[in-house]
């Protein structure tokens, strides 16, 4: 029996999401699937953390056990052509000690939301960006994402279909820049809750083209209530970038 | 009547390249049939170059008579609408002089070809960008591309079915650079032969690949023969990204 990181890319628009489903798509179940296809054993994938149907990811880390001897190399080789044509990557497959959890351990995690702020519809970057014609002012965005960073009871920032035992959570880092007409949300933090990063990004928008001053999300945050919510960003434009360790 | 200017960003995947043909659907056609759908008239666009099948424009520039009465922006607006969902969309769209001319009027065309040089499949990017697998040299490529620079009979570098009357080009700059994993190669001109920078991109990364050292694509230009040409690069990373006037 080997354990091995797997570092996964995906575009997320084909899937129901990462988890596995009894109907539908999704990135674990294809990944599973193909390592049954070379392996011949179909086994139990664990992720860093879910993804959401629509959002894409440039480094979700996951592990896995193979009981038939394979090197890492031939593991990535093999997934990588059983998975074509599906847009899922092996970026990196790492022979691991038994101990490591790819959800367990991880210490860190980080999204990217990418906004395109313009007037013209999208094109190459269609289901990858969110389209926002508004002008945004993003000194405003940032001034209110300071607000968030640090630990706090993020209900406000919640889906109602949250799975987590507590709604506090800390934010460790909450950036927004701007390049050209994209706009870039930067979200780190040990955990997050489900739709928190989606739910942020909706709000900062509405900071941005005037509708909220950035007290605006500071009184959001401590309403700790979904209804003093502004709307939730598409997944299009979030992408999961990577899972710390040790 | 009016004469406008467009500049238009579109994916190439869909289409059998930008100039109207009798079968199958192109860009201009798509924009031409916009026009017809919503001014009542289909106009002739004149676009300040044509690009093949699968290539990519961010910056395409055309201009277009219309006998009714538009504002560019009521223009910019219909076509945006009328082109849904086509990966096509105006960016811009100006009122012009009678005597403006997209193509006769051009000083300058630039193109950027982008390489994923990296061993994993491609997702988010895939018809985007060209994957490579082996190591490329960018300094390497950088050399060979130096040769090119200047006015040269690029003879090499041409399709059989070019229409230009000569196969002597000035190229005006052609660069190499790379930012991760990715590598662009930008190249400008007054304007370029029928599968120029697809020939030329095919032979830099024979240079960078170390297949060709870069006084091999010394030797290749100078031959003035197509057969001296390594292999082209195919349309998926090519990038019209704007035209120069005045």
């Amino acid at each position: 029996m080997q354990r091995f990181r797997l570092t996964i890319e995906y575009d997320g628009q084909p899937f129901m999401g990462w988890q596995r489903q009894p109907h539908g798509p999704t990135v674990q179940a294809a990944i599973e699937d193909a390592f049954g296809a070379f392996a011949g054993e179909i086994p139990t994938l664990f992720g860093s953390g879910r993804t959401d149907t629509g959002v894409h990811a440039l480094g979700q880390v996951a592990h896995v056990d193979i009981v038939r001897p394979f090197t890492p190399f031939r593991v990535m080789e093999a997934l990588n052509a059983k998975l074509r044509p599906l847009p899922i990557s092996i970026l990196k497959c790492e022979a691991v000690d038994a101990d490591f959890h790819a959800r367990f351990d991880c210490r860190g995690r980080s999204y990217e939301y990418v906004i395109r702020n313009r007037r013209a519809p999208l094109t190459l970057t269609r289901g990858r960006e969110w389209l926002v014609s508004r002008a945004l002012d993003v000194d405003a965005m940032n001034q209110a994402a300071a607000h968030l960073v640090g630990t706090h009871d993020f209900t406000t920032f919640r889906a109602s279909r949250c799975q987590a035992l507590s709604p506090v959570k800390t934010l460790t880092s909450l950036d927004v820049s701007r390049s050209g007409d994209r706009i870039f949300i930067r979200a780190a933090a040990p955990s997050f809750l489900h739709h928190q990063i989606r739910s942020i990004t909706g709000c900062l928008v509405m900071v941005g083209d005037g509708r909220w001053t950035p007290i605006d999300m500071l009184s959001a945050l401590q309403a700790r209530d979904r209804t003093a919510l502004g709307h939730n960003a598409p997944p299009d434009g979030l992408y999961f970038m990577n899972a710390t360790y040790g």
